[in-house]
């Protein structure tokens, strides 16, 4: 003990404090929704447990909250220490950014900064970090040899999508004059556990099973685009009903079977949903080579290539979870004219859930972030109109950017698993060329510069102005 | 069945269909939210089982509806017959009242119509029911020699208002900077039973037990005014968390020790909540004899006591939950003025659930209900503004008057089973005299005039505007 006791005094002398072995954890202050933690208790305990063997973490500071979903008190019984004051620390952590105020000279931070892309609304923290010299690393940034992010909310954001997008579904067919076991489903962050959301999403499927949903809205076809976490926990979520799989190719047919069912007056009940999956080569299409679809020629020439999702998904979809990765430069899946030449042809979609929340991206109409307070907005095709409330003509769309926080505890547990792998290396960081090259390539900027990956950032935030309001999926 | 069916042919003849043995289930068309109805299908087979033994409920005939929680198959199994045309059913049954269109001449009808006591928005319904000369039966009016009331919903208020309470808490302390147990709960409506809902009342328990509450938001005392079903209801949820009852005149004391707990930055937690029933005695006082309560001269003379629910009880409750029976005679339970002072010294209360729905009653600030949709409004009490949202100052209010129809299934197998009993007399009925006493007393309107009980209508119409605004507890 005495020896870190020593490295600690010194390291205290020097003028920065950076890899002096002390973390700090923000208070986060973004959002009142906002209940994750970069590190839990139990985290934590380890990683002190861990500096008696020179792993290099000696102290962990912690600002107090009662928001956070994990209590002060369990942080002291993990042998960290709770205050505001966090000017001891070299390494500074947290989820989202902190005020400008909380940004001190010369440390290390690590959280979700949203700066690489030259995000207007993160400039000026950027600013304040490059002009206290402090040393950026953001989460997103880190990845591995397969480009895979190493530290992220993984299937989160798309459980929670898909829990809340289940419950917005119970209240659209209610106000449509359907009563659906779906509104017997709360929205995510009303269950104690994800294995509780689990458990009630099963009871919903039970009563699916057994006493069906009306015919009217039936067949019931969920669409998920994409093939990530986002997609993969939608559907993990979506796997607890009654449901069938069904290929693009089968869903004219699948419809063509249920128009009987359909008769109005009828008391017949379907028990089941239906689960599409959309891969790239179903949404889009070369434009004059239809017959064959070449996915590295996709991402090479995409300009050659225009959206088929109107014409071979869309007309049978009740939902769409959108999930797929876009740039401008991509085709575009569903435009606003064609979503409303769709409705007044009458579709029976009935929601979207755009996880990608890409403003105006790839699916054009959502042009604005839903909180979770309030996760959705109804669009209006025929009128092209945005409102509030879920009674009248439209369609329900969820845009929410901070999903994984409604299950703050397993999503704590989750993301600060993968940071405390890093956070030894960071918190004894002092020279930056001797971290891994995972995590040099997170470091945007370092002693008061951008470090030569980010130092294009500047321009891009002069000249691409629109390009800047696009972001990939939030955490 | 030859019998039953000569019967039927020769009632059909006749001018009236009155006693036709031949009943008419509603499509309820007040809310989008009404899933209740009068008879479950277990309901409608039971009564045309017993038919065969001349108990005299010869068919039943269901107006077909996609929002009823029992669909419309289930009821086509029990027996029934599925039309929209209800104009051979001699007793007409509903829970809300009909649309006006759905009024047919010399028929029986039962619902709940909230015109005895001359409610202004229901004079349309019983001036068309006087027209048609049907013979009105009120559910709210059946009631036996101790004058309880023999068809209610009972406990469902209660029930559903307290958790509707606990999930607002969450959200409330959450805007004010608490995470707290309660934000894991769900609205009443968003689980498939009353029983998954107590298990889920009952987890969020299990984390106040385990993980505790800030200690800056205890001690959080739950006030419960009444003693009747609906506050019975509410402390049934209540009793799931963890929990102590301290009578009124503890509460200065459970304060007192409190202190400690609350300093500012303290880590402590709270494991508990604390209930707190009031009754008249500990609400009302006698203006100049103070020392004895007496509640039958309270009764006959109101005017001689007043409120001290603003100095004894207020000061220290985070919750109320209101269910005493008022009328504009007895002293009111506390004022705008009394809840502003109180707020302006720093009270904790932080919500009251209005279960009377006394516009402007016992607790004057209340002069609006609410939806299942937005069960809250916040009244800022320093500025004595409504607002919608939950972020600013105020006290969450909660004024929902069909709070049963949130657990719509359990509520129709009570309410039905209630109903059932008194049925077959309705639906044989011919001559009003001959029924029951119980349900003479319950028939408003018979052969196109008022019933003698009720011919006071016309001038408490004419003279009391405002009482007519007052109701009691909504089914």
């Amino acid at each position: 003990m005495r020896k870190y006791f020593r490295l600690s005094q010194e390291s205290r002398k020097r003028e920065t404090m950076l890899g002096n072995g002390v973390i700090g954890i923000l208070d986060e202050s973004s959002n009142k929704w906002e209940r994750r933690a970069p590190l839990t208790p139990a985290h934590c305990a380890r990683l002190l447990l861990q500096s008696r063997n020179g792993t290099g973490v000696t102290r962990i500071i912690l600002q107090p909250s009662t928001r956070r979903i994990y209590h002060d008190g369990l942080y002291e019984e993990a042998g960290c220490e709770i205050s505001d004051d966090l000017s001891e620390c070299g390494l500074i952590l947290g989820i989202k950014k902190p005020k400008l105020e909380m940004v001190l000279p010369n440390r290390a931070y690590g959280f979700f900064s949203h700066t690489h892309k030259a995000q207007k609304e993160n400039m000026p923290l950027l600013d304040k970090i490059l002009a206290e010299k402090v040393s950026l690393f953001d989460y997103e940034l880190v990845d591995g040899n397969t480009k895979k992010r190493l530290i992220a909310f993984g299937k989160f954001a798309g459980r929670a999508a898909l829990i809340d997008l289940l419950r917005g579904l119970g209240q659209r067919y209610l106000s449509l004059g359907f009563s659906t076991p779906f509104l017997s489903l709360g929205q995510s962050y009303m269950y104690t556990s994800l294995a509780a959301a689990k458990t009630a999403v099963i009871s919903v499927g039970e009563e699916i099973a057994t006493l069906g949903l009306p015919s009217g809205i039936c067949p019931l076809v969920f669409v998920f685009t994409g093939s990530g976490d986002g997609s993969t926990g939608a559907q993990e979520i979506f796997k607890l009903l009654p449901h069938s799989f069904v290929k693009p190719s089968e869903l004219p047919e699948l419809f063509e079977k249920a128009k009987d069912c359909a008769q109005p007056g009828s008391t017949k009940r379907v028990f089941q949903v239906y689960g599409c999956v959309a891969t790239h080569e179903d949404m889009f299409e070369h434009k004059t080579n239809k017959e064959v679809f070449d996915k590295s020629d996709y991402y090479a020439h995409p300009e050659d290539y225009t959206s088929v999702f109107h014409e071979r998904i869309t007309p049978y979809a009740s939902v769409i979870v959108n999930c797929i990765y876009w740039e401008k430069r991509f085709p575009r899946l569903l435009s606003t004219q064609q979503l409303k030449d769709l409705v007044s042809k009458g579709c029976p979609l009935v929601a979207i859930s755009d996880l990608t929340c890409d403003m105006g991206g790839s699916i054009e109409i959502v042009n604005r972030t839903t909180t979770i307070d309030s996760p959705f907005f109804r669009y209006d095709a025929v009128n092209d109109t945005y409102h509030d409330n879920m009674d009248g003509e439209g369609i329900l769309c969820s845009v929410v950017d901070n999903l994984p926080t409604q299950f703050a505890r397993e999503a704590s547990v989750h993301f600060g698993g993968l940071l405390s792998q890093f956070v030894g290396s960071l918190a004894c960081m002092q020279d930056l060329t001797k971290l891994p090259a995972h995590l040099q390539r997170a470091c945007i900027a370092h002693g008061g510069a951008l470090t030569p990956l980010y130092d294009y950032i500047p321009s891009l935030r002069n000249s691409v102005d629109d390009e800047s309001e696009l972001s990939s999926l939030h955490p």
